[in-house]
Formats: structure tokens, C-alpha cells, sequence
């Protein structure tokens, strides 16, 4: 069966909506979730929901589903670890698996050259928390780290200190001491004057970057800048830690995103397509004493294990790096086209799988991802005004096509029909 | 078949030294495990590593396998999801799934009245995590928290902060800013002249405890002080956070240990044997601005959330909380049957299946750990020179039985060879 989107008229669905009524009232974390219930039911990059709406999903579980829906090969490894062992969630400081080994010396197959061990851990902000952690014990006296405005590093304390796309997520929180970059090419200038005038080169522990903004906007540095970065940090022995948490695990066609930009890190995070957090770096850079950095589950769910490790191997085999580029650039090519028709949209931009375009005011903005959800796109903002496109690596033109479909008739729509939608009512009719 | 202890002459074997030893080159987190590498069999609390060792598990993967190794109840149902769905890692502010609220309903039915909203989070460092941000959140001007003396809250560096059970773990790290608390008797005086002398309560953002200090030795408070923190914290209208990662979920016979101290904290965590980290308080006590809390990951790894509410599901069917209740008053009734004949062993405490001794000297309690793991019995320290029991729920006398005699053999072994082992060799002769 090919599948198609299938949406009704009014989401979500009855079924659905029972149960986001339920979630938003015991959910101490309710946010702002797709108009749906997925069930077990799905493929490729499609999803069908309780009331049998089938959904076209470029959100990727904000680019933690590389592989899509129910991918054969990716079943197969998940079933047979189910079935055969339980305790899933192993205690790994204390309790080794080989599955744990088979993931990391995979993974170390796609590192860059020098980079040789990694810590996993369970989740993207404790890969970033991990990578800071390592740092500091470094360079004993240095506690101040050097972060980017617009920057998304996670929501934990540490890593949050650092995040700043969006004021509601640090607002009110006691913060490390850091200090904040912009992310344009005066970012090597200011560095610079950092070093020289405010604080001693040995008292900062590390500067910390996403190589492609994820929250703040998909925004892309210049060459010029990140290589200006590298520079001063490694004349004045700062370490550099590139956060590949959403941009890494070859969504940019290489496996790391800021290849791109011919430079190496000091110490690298991954996480999402990775099915588990991860910070990676030289052995050297790790302490080299027990017990400074651990966690009873960090890299002990059996299932995410080997599902990150097949992961890996069905990129390799199925040579999605170049399909991802492959599909890349073509969606470019069909949003630049749609650009000729519809100039509100702007800015198109990303590299491959990590494609962004903006609308002329977050107003618009949020009205185009309503009316595509609604239309069955699952697509997500980013930034101020931004749309991101971060579909499964898998996605073929026809799939591409159909997004890009949605996406023109929304426009349509949303410039015929400018009544606002506010956030609240965004996808949802429930209430409480 | 009936399990039963049996370990070759040389730990690890050869097969499990293979892997430890790659692990130990390749893991920036290598630790000390155990002298073994897992393999999928085993039973009841019986282990079986790579080489055929069977060892007996009174560690629990520090108490987060509370129903033992392959419970045939939980094999069925993680099986059952991993063969109905991929991806199993679920993008939870976007994507809601039903297995998330079905966890959340039947979480809520054990947590105590008025505690009727959850948020699931990656790990116990994040559910702590994110109970210090719905506090600091509470009280805009709070940016102070408070903690205890010998406390362990995990190690992403907001839950560091308040750790302190050993110096390795908080070392070199910028921290936020924190009092801290004897854990003792005197708490509460403490906390009195700090609210009068050093800091205005409205500054306090929460008083966070263990209701059992976990790493930090097995420490029992009296009743008498937790109910003192609790009557101050009240009185200023300070939130008091009750962390329960380790303690809670039916280990001391009450499904949160809080509870034996007859008070109700204002925020709660839980992870370890419930699968998932979560954040526990009533819904008012949670921002109620969407995205203020939040995680990619939080409350969706499918599998977790099956087997967290699966395990809830055993324990109340197989009234697990009274067996607990049996099986620590026989476990203490055995240690001080022992106590009669090695008076070396002192200060037996605990509260059903969360039980501890003291050596001697830290020297005394490594060795009789080493040699226990080298007779078969996975058991672990806690603080200076403490050994903690913490077997899992499903344990028969038989078992205590058997663990029981491998520690009193091997108090013989260690006292009539009294060689010292370093903390390197302590358990495994793997070099790299």
C-alpha cells in the first residue's frame, strides 16, 4: 500500500483527543503537541494517529527518527533484543554489555580522526552537560564558559546556562557563569576582546557551538566564522566543543555538521539520530580518574543501544549521506521555485536534510505550520520566524513533493484567510 | 533449573576480559564494574556473564531492576511493544503516545494524595533537575536552594550542585549556589538560623532531601528531623523536595520512603525502578506556561514507559511492598545473628529491602566487597566504610540464604588473609 496524507476535517480526532485532554491535565510538562495520538502504525515518513489520520512527518521527532516509521531492518534489532533479556535499562558504571561496546566502537568508526572514546549518557542536554563537565576538570581554575546568542544546548541546569533561542526557557533559573558570543562574523572579534580584556584565557573552560543553530532559527555560520573561532580557542588553548546533538549523525549529507566548515573540535556531542546522548572526545580529554563522570543508566537502555548502532549501519549501507544531500537539494530547488510565486516566504537556507525558510512575522509563521499540520504536514518553526524541514533521511521525491504540496496550498490559504490564530488555539481544540 | 552461585577461579573470564578491556580504551566514563561481562541469561536475582559465572545480584543495577532478571510478566510486555513499533523513542512535547498517559495514570494512583501530576524526564539527575526549576520557577526572586550534607542528587551540574556525598563528584565544577544542612538532629536548627540570619526565606527557592541518604551511606534521619525541616520549610513557605531516585518505588516496604516519617513533601522524584525519571507534584505546582519544562526525550522511550507501568502492575499483584517489609526483617534478623560472631561489622541499618553495615575501615569494606564479587555476590558501598544490600524485590529466604553465606565467608577470608587490595585491583586484574 503507498501511503498517502489522510486527514479529517477536524483535529484531533475523538479518539485523540480524549486522551490529550487526559495528558494535558496529569502531564506536568504539557506543551504544545502535534493535533494527535500516534498508533503503532506508520511507514516511512508517514504516521497514522488512533482515529486513522495518516500524517506526512518532516519533524522527525525534532531529528531523532532518522529512519522514519517501522523501518524492516530497524524492527528486526529492536524485537530480538526485547526478546531476549530483561533488564533493558542496564546499570552501565557497574554492569557491562557488549551491546554497549558494539555502539561505541561503531561509533567511533564515524568520528573524526583523533576523536577515540565516548561517554553515553541519557539524553542530548547530559551529552552537553557531560562535555562541559570535561572541560572544566581540564583546566582546574577555569569556570567561566563562552557561549553563542540564539544558542539551543538543552534545558538541565548546566546546559541551559548556556541556551538562549528563547527567553521562557532560562527565564527565573540560577545560571553558570558564561559569557555570550553573536552568532555572525564579529563572533571571533568579540572572543578576542573577551580574552584580552575581561577574562584570563586559562579561566575559561571552554567555548561551546552548535555548528547549524537548531531552536534559534537553522541558523548557518560563515566559514570564515567558525574557522575564526577555532582559532583564537586553539591559540589560547580554549577547548571547543561543537553541540551535534540535532545537527550531526549525517542530516547535512556528512556525518557531523561542522565538517562543513573544515575544522576540527576538541570535544563533540551527539544525541537524537543517535538513539542515545553521547559525549565524544580523545581518550586524553576524558578524566582519567573513576567516577568523575557517570550515570547509572548512561548508556544502558539495550534497546537504544543497538538501535543506535543499527542506525549507523543503515545510513552506511543505504548511502543516506548522499541521499540526503541528494533530497537536499532538491527540496531547495522546489522551495525556490514556490519563492518565485509566493516572495512572503525568504531566507531559504540549511544544508540538506536541515532546510529552513522564514515568513515575513512570527504571526505568519505560526499560522503556515498550523494550516499545514492541519493539512497533514507535521513540520515544526524554529527561530523567530522560521520554518524547519527536518524530514527522515529516507524521503523520496514523491514524499518531498507532497510536503512541498502542503506547504504552497497553506500558503494559499493562510494569505486568503488572514484571520490570526493565537498559539493557544495553534493545533488544538482541547481544553481543560 | 534452580540458580545458584558459581564463578570460576580468575575474574573476569576470558571472554568478559576481552570486552572490559576494549571498553576500558574506548569509554571516557570507564569506571570500576564488576568482573563480568553480562549475558542475556539469568533468573530471579541470579546473573549469568559471557564466561558462564552466575552470580548472585545484590546491587540491582543500583536498585533500578527491582523485578531481577527476566521476569517472565515483563519480558511479555516489552516484547510486545518493541514488535509492534518503531521508532521506540518518541519525541514527547510533540508527539503523545498512550503509553505515556497510561504511566502517568497508574504512577498517580501510588503517589501520595494531592501529588496528582507527573513529568517524565531521561534520568534521576534530570527528574531533580527539573523538580529544582518548577521551584526556582515558583518564586521568581528564589535563587537559592538548600541541601544536605553527604547528599547524592546526580551529576548534571544543577543536581551537582546539591551532591556531596564524595568530594571526586563536585571537584573543579562551577556550582549554583546552595546552604547546606548537617544530616542530622541538628538540621533543623540550622535551617532556622539560616532563615533568620543569612538569607530571607523568599530567597530560598527549596530545602531538597533523601528521605534515605543513598551514596552518601544509607543514612536514616529521625523522624524527629524530617519532621522539623518539614514544620520550618512549611512555616516559610519554602517547597521541600523529597527525592525518591533510589529510595522510593516500594523498596522500604512503603512505596515512598518519605512516608515513613509521616510527612508530605510539596515535590517529589522518582526514576531507577520506575524506568523513567519523573517529577512529581500537584499540577499547580508546575509552570503553567508551555515550554518552561520540557525534553525531546522526556516520557517517551516507548519501552521504559511500558516497563515502568508494568512494574508497578507486579509489585501491587504480587503484593511485593509486604514481601519487602519479610525479607528485610529477615535480612536484618541474619546480619545480626551474624553481628554475635563478627563483631566487625557494625551499625546495621535500613528500612526493609535498603539495608546497610559498616566495616571497620574504608580498607575493610572494599575488601569484603571485592571478595564477596570474587564468591559471586554483586554488592556495592555506600559512604566511608559501608556496604549497602539493596537485592531486588523478588528475592526468596533462600537467596538472602546464599548472599548472607558468601559475606560471612568472606569476613572469614578477609581477616585470616589480611593483604590489602587496592582500590585498582579491586576487582579485576584487566590491564590496558
Amino acid at each position: 500500500m503507498a501511503w498517502k496524507i489522510k486527514v479529517g476535517k477536524k483535529l484531533p480526532g475523538p479518539k485523540s483527543a480524549r486522551i490529550l485532554e487526559k495528558m494535558k491535565k496529569l502531564d506536568g510538562g504539557y506543551g504544545m503537541p502535534f493535533p494527535l495520538v500516534m498508533s503503532k502504525q506508520g511507514e516511512g515518513a508517514y504516521l497514522k494517529d488512533l482515529d486513522g489520520n495518516v500524517f506526512l512527518d518532516f519533524a522527525s521527532h525534532i531529528a531523532s527518527s532518522p529512519l522514519g516509521y517501522n523501518h524492516p531492518e530497524m524492527r528486526i534489532v529492536t524485537e530480538d533484543i526485547c526478546r531476549s533479556v530483561y533488564p533493558l535499562k542496564v546499570a552501565a558504571p557497574d554492569y557491562v554489555i557488549k551491546e554497549h561496546l558494539d555502539l561505541l566502537e561503531e561509533l567511533l568508526t564515524i568520528t573524526p580522526k583523533g576523536m577515540d572514546a565516548a561517554f553515553f549518557i541519557n539524553s542530548g542536554a547530559e551529552a552537553v552537560e557531560n562535555a562541559m563537565k570535561i572541560c572544566y576538570k581540564k583546566e582546574k581554575k577555569a569556570k567561566v564558559g563562552i557561549g553563542f546568542e540564539g544558542a539551543f544546548h538543552g534545558r538541565t541546569l548546566g546546559a541551559l546556562s548556556l541556551t538562549n533561542s528563547k527567553k521562557i526557557y532560562s527565564q527565573d533559573f540560577p545560571m553558570l557563569p558564561m559569557f555570550r558570543l553573536p552568532f555572525t562574523d564579529k563572533a571571533s572579534d568579540v572572543l578576542e576582546r573577551i580574552v584580552l580584556e575581561e577574562v584570563d584565557a586559562s579561566n575559561i573552560a571552554f567555548v561551546m557551538m552548535e555548528p547549524i543553530q537548531g531552536e534559534g532559527g537553522y541558523n548557518i555560520p560563515s566559514k570564515q566564522m567558525v574557522q575564526g573561532i577555532r582559532r583564537i580557542t586553539k591559540r589560547n588553548r580554549i577547548p571547543l566543543i561543537m553541540d551535534e546533538v540535532q545537527a550531526g549523525m549525517g542530516r547535512t549529507g556528512k556525518w557531523w555538521a561542522h565538517e562543513h566548515f573544515d575544522i576540527k573540535p576538541d570535544v563533540m556531542t551527539a544525541a537524537k539520530a543517535l538513539q542515545v546522548g553521547a559525549t565524544i572526545a580523545s581518550k586524553s580529554m576524558f578524566p582519567n580518574q573513576p567516577g568523575v563522570i557517570s550515570s547509572t543508566w548512561g548508556g544502558g537502555q539495550l534497546v537504544d543501544l543497538v538501535a543506535g548502532l543499527q542506525t549507523i549501519k543503515i545510513i552506511k549501507k543505504e548511502k543516506l549521506l548522499q541521499h540526503n544531500e541528494k533530497m537536499g537539494a532538491y527540496i531547495k530547488k522546489v522551495l525556490e521555485d514556490m519563492q518565485t510565486r509566493h516572495p512572503e516566504i525568504t531566507n531559504i537556507r540549511g544544508i540538506d536534510l536541515k532546510m529552513a525558510f522564514d515568513m515575513p512575522s512570527k504571526d505568519a509563521r505560526d499560522k503556515l505550520v498550523a494550516e499545514s499540520v492541519r493539512r497533514g504536514l507535521l513540520i515544526l518553526g524554529a527561530g523567530k520566524q522560521g520554518v524547519r524541514l527536518i524530514p527522515p533521511y529516507i524521503i523520496t521525491e514523491e514524499d518531498a513533493n507532497a510536503a512541498m504540496r502542503v506547504i504552497e496550498e497553506s500558503l494559499v490559504q493562510i494569505w486568503e484567510h488572514p484571520k490570526r490564530i493565537t498559539r493557544a488555539e495553534r493545533y488544538s481544540e482541547v481544553s481543560v
